[in-house]
């Protein structure tokens, strides 16, 4: 039992999206059934459609920052009813029982949570992402987008927001904090709204200062190239935390030693290639060098709470499905202020 | 105004250390001079008699895990007489005014402290260290040895000691935590039996099995060759905690990996060549690589209670002035059980 619906996919490495229609699964018991409004473009949608994070079973459809309207649920869910404004993220579902998925750390669920796009759910179907209209979610997955946030810049808060807030959160930026944001792109742009209004003192590094304006405006509190190389003199342990996202290669000694005694800086991606590290660069200031991947469920309603709170949504560039190829090179490019949003009302 | 005493000098990179005499500043209104009776053999020892850290101002005299007795208080010290029992470990000075010495983490002052040799005093001479029969040290870096601790067993742990003890404490060692321990050496051994004390449950990743039985006697719940593939397999995702007390080059994500979600590896000394690190081994379980360098002082005589407390020093062996360059190349091959101590008597 089943329904199809209008999508955009990736079927090969190299050949460009193109409009389809996919399978979804009929509304289950537990399940929602959402009218996708917006999806946002993350670069790890390329990474995937493009095969670079390996080959992906094509025809693929990615997407996981989504946001759209509940249009039906199943007789045993509670959380949700018919026109709900909801969001999913970058997982559908996890085991449940372990004591991540227990304490609501649903993405270090110990037998692997289920990716959107790119996983296989328990129904061994593999899953497709929002780069579609519609996509049916168990409840426990699907997250409440408040009233006083608009569906398409809340979109992109569904991974971006996610993914900065839980190191935010977990490493306590906040009054009194010195928080380094490294790049100011779909990620970082959120990062520094975020980090501001947890109310930390916050630097934007970035190559060059050609968004310093963005940057201050966004609520950075400082702006500093990093293509200059005294940033790195004077900037010498100043930083109790660094969220580093970019994940191009980047000289990991020389932004780890920005970090002041107990500093650390977080990863939010990574390069596909090993990175060289110099241990004495830890060892001086006791610090450390962490990963941080999205977040769990309960914490992304917390952050779409704090952002509604705080006005934060994304800036965004609303698209229509034929324009997803040129979005990519763009993104690609860095040529894009700040995160792209697919109108999936164009599919 | 000095005096001369007694000691062993390294005066070049490749000649052995020969015996000398050094010159002390006489005592100042806040001195302690301290008969030293037993020296710790530190590898840091090695590495700066041998030039491998760069090269130090010839002739120079190393050690800095020194324990001995007070001879001598200048008019303002308050907290020692003569005939205390006292250590030195791996610093002699600091500021004293900034936000790190004032908290009593003087291994962190901002101006950089003084370690115990190869560095320069307030009173512009070169600090020589404890392979010798006398020091004088300001009283704020001088610890006191808690009467049943012997000061043979007591000396490696003003180094060996805190060095472990430090990273246990600040990444919370205890009741309910795994606790991993690489190298079962001089820092190792001492490592696994403060975790043990702590109520760490302790594991001991060395290259083979040939110290089992000891590290099992030392407090370790369980012990695994690194050696073996399989151990990195059986053991994935199991530490909160891993001390790393190797300096020489590992397969930092193959460590990595046996970490818990949130777990912390600690380096406590460093390669002297970058290492090789995916960051795909960080965002795995948000985990994070730290480093520590020694401790405070006010942490120190912390360590030396607890030990005292626990019935905790150092396994040694004990050697003449004349044993020192042949336990030189045995440290250098591992093969002593665990830590040389020098009796300053015979230098």
């Amino acid at each position: 039992m089943s329904f199809r619906t209008k999508a955009y996919a990736a079927t090969s490495a190299t050949a460009p999206l193109t409009p389809t229609t996919i399978e979804r699964r009929d509304v289950g018991p537990l399940d929602v059934r959402i009218d996708i409004r917006y999806a946002g473009i993350c670069h790890s949608d390329i990474h995937t459609a493009r095969s670079e994070w390996g080959v992906p079973p094509y025809p693929i459809v990615v997407g996981h920052e989504i946001a759209g309207v509940v249009a039906e649920v199943g007789p045993d869910v509670t959380k949700y009813a018919v026109g709900d404004r909801v969001g999913v993220g970058c997982m559908v579902d996890s085991c449940g029982e372990c004591e991540y998925c227990k304490r609501g750390d649903e993405q270090f669920c110990a037998k692997g949570n289920i990716g959107t796009y790119n996983g296989v759910g328990k129904d061994g179907q593999q899953t497709q992402g929002g780069y579609s209209q519609s996509i049916v979610v168990t409840e426990g997955f699907v997250v409440r987008i408040p009233d006083s946030l608009e569906l398409d810049v809340a979109a992109p808060l569904l991974c971006a927001g996610i993914t900065t807030y839980s190191p935010l959160r977990h490493w306590n930026a906040g009054p009194g904090k010195k928080v380094a944001i490294v790049g100011l792109g779909g990620l970082g742009h959120v990062a520094v709204k975020i980090a501001h209004a947890l109310g930390a003192d916050v630097t934007v590094l970035s190559q060059s200062l050609k968004k310093r304006e963005d940057g201050l405006r966004l609520g950075a509190d400082a702006y500093f190239a990093t293509g200059d190389p005294d940033t790195f003199k004077q900037l010498n342990s100043t930083f109790d935390l660094i969220i580093n996202t970019v994940s191009a290669p980047i000289d990991v000694d020389a932004y780890l030693s920005l970090l002041a005694v107990d500093g650390t800086m977080v990863n939010v991606g990574a390069p596909e290639k090993p990175l060289s590290l110099n241990v004495f660069s830890l060892l001086n200031n006791r610090r450390s060098y962490s990963g941080s991947p999205i977040g769990g469920i309960r914490e992304t309603q917390e952050m779409l709470d704090f952002c509604a709170g705080h006005g934060i949504g994304a800036e965004i560039e609303k698209i229509t499905a034929g324009q997803i190829n040129d979005a990519y090179d763009r993104v690609v490019g860095s040529d894009v202020r700040y995160r792209f949003v697919i109108d999936t009302a164009t599919l």
